[in-house]
């Protein structure tokens, strides 16, 4: 980049929403750096809670209000808010968990608006598998996430955590699952704010990657070795499938001791990697 | 300021969190300027979720566990966000609510750090007066954030909003109360993201304002002339009694015709008003 560093967008993952990066923020703007947190498709302040309350058997079969939400609409708002946020130039996008398979849309649809594609344990999907097949790998082996699930995405039209659980073994899972390096109570107040559906259509879609679009982008993969989420050998997986379709343009590899969170348990290492990058 | 613009810290209202700037940083990411949006003490990712669930009799008994939170404390984490923000330089603090009343007692405390104070529909207290005062005034008539508590501050030492409730009519006075010109979608995706609790130790708690503290510091006030929370007769007290306080250090007054919740009904707006300050 001449004349400075990019804009830098963080997009998180399924569940989360803007709240999850105020930590690294706070880093990248004492580094002076311009950045934005936006919500994904279907997430945040762009959630839509069931029409009636998860108790009980509703919590298997009230039908999402996301099930309409898919890639494509995931993707083409990303791909606006890179925009916005760049005016027109390239950005820095930072992308957490499910939020890498949007980043890899948009950056396939507008390779030139990515100044660096960092995918922080993050799918990053080869070309034309939904990141829904990785879930299921044997590389994904021990990972607690679907044996959290409290529906049927196939029924629902979502991906269902019961966030509100009162059931204390349920709810030290989704510490287990995605939290377990962060003080707990930190933990507790980040499930209270995730929300519970996340859009099935997103995990379910696919992206053809060519070398002039997605494989033309300089990218960068944060390998979390405690990743109880996307187990590290999915992880090493993306990486690996990624550099074999676009070896003249392999993947930067860094690596933290950490869960599925580095947001929230060592925020600082996470800006420092990111602050180094285009 | 030589050289150019402070960094800008956003500080959301009671029950918010980091998450209801999202909009807003959109736009001053997109304008360069390097911006963080903090979580208030007993907020957002510091928030504490009570022991037990809310629900029934325990809603008006069950006691808080942000109770031990008081304004001393929350002034020294903004002062101390300030200060990370800012590597020691001044920050453009913008205040919602009762950020307000925290942003007071930080520019208090550290004048020389605050650029400028930004009260956006803000509590803006007068010396030793407590936030908690000016909600009975008769100039807060009509406001709809008392009549929506669903216990006692004094019994369980939080103000509470039951935003997970399943009342219709309840739901839509939260809606009024705080949301009343924002997307109805979005306003219950905010409504979701709330957190029940706010600590009245913050609202109850004052700060001795001195010509070479807090009246020193720049100050501008945005008010919200639709807003159901602090109505308009409250916001032109706040600026009528620091004007008359600190006559050599004027408030600059800008009008914006919101409901109380600007960062999402009209973000932009609210982006332009901060990006022209210090």
């Amino acid at each position: 980049m001449s004349g400075g560093f990019s804009p830098l967008l963080f997009v998180h993952g399924f569940w989360h929403g803007s709240w999850c990066w105020s930590e690294v923020m706070m880093h990248t703007a004492t580094a002076g750096r311009p950045s934005v947190a936006v919500d994904m498709a279907g997430h945040g302040l762009r959630s839509r809670l069931p029409e009636h309350p998860l108790r009980g058997d509703a919590v298997a079969a009230e039908p999402s209000r996301v099930a309409d939400v898919n890639l494509d609409q995931a993707g083409e708002l990303l791909v606006s808010q890179i925009k916005e946020v760049g005016r027109g130039g390239p950005v820095t996008v930072v992308a957490h968990s499910m939020g890498g398979t949007v980043l890899t849309r948009a950056a396939q649809l507008a390779p030139d608006l990515v100044a660096h594609a960092v995918y922080l344990a993050a799918f990053m999907p080869a070309s034309d598998i939904p990141a829904a097949a990785y879930i299921a790998m044997p590389e994904n082996e021990g990972e607690l996430v679907v044996p959290s699930l409290r529906a049927d995405p196939a029924v629902i039209g979502a991906l269902r955590l019961d966030v509100t659980s009162e059931d204390p073994v349920y709810h030290q899972q989704l510490r287990d699952a995605f939290l377990g390096d962060v003080d707990p109570a930190v933990a507790d107040a980040a499930i209270r704010l995730m929300t519970p559906d996340a859009p099935a259509g997103i995990a379910g879609g696919a992206t053809t990657l060519t070398s002039d679009g997605w494989g033309s982008v300089p990218r960068t993969y944060v390998i979390c070795t405690q990743d109880m989420a996307i187990r590290p050998p999915t992880q090493r997986r993306f990486i690996a499938d990624a550099d074999a379709a676009f070896p003249e343009n392999p993947t930067s590899v860094v690596t933290l001791d950490s869960s599925h969170s580095p947001f929230l348990s060592m925020p600082r290492q996470v800006a420092d990697i990111v602050l180094t990058l285009g």
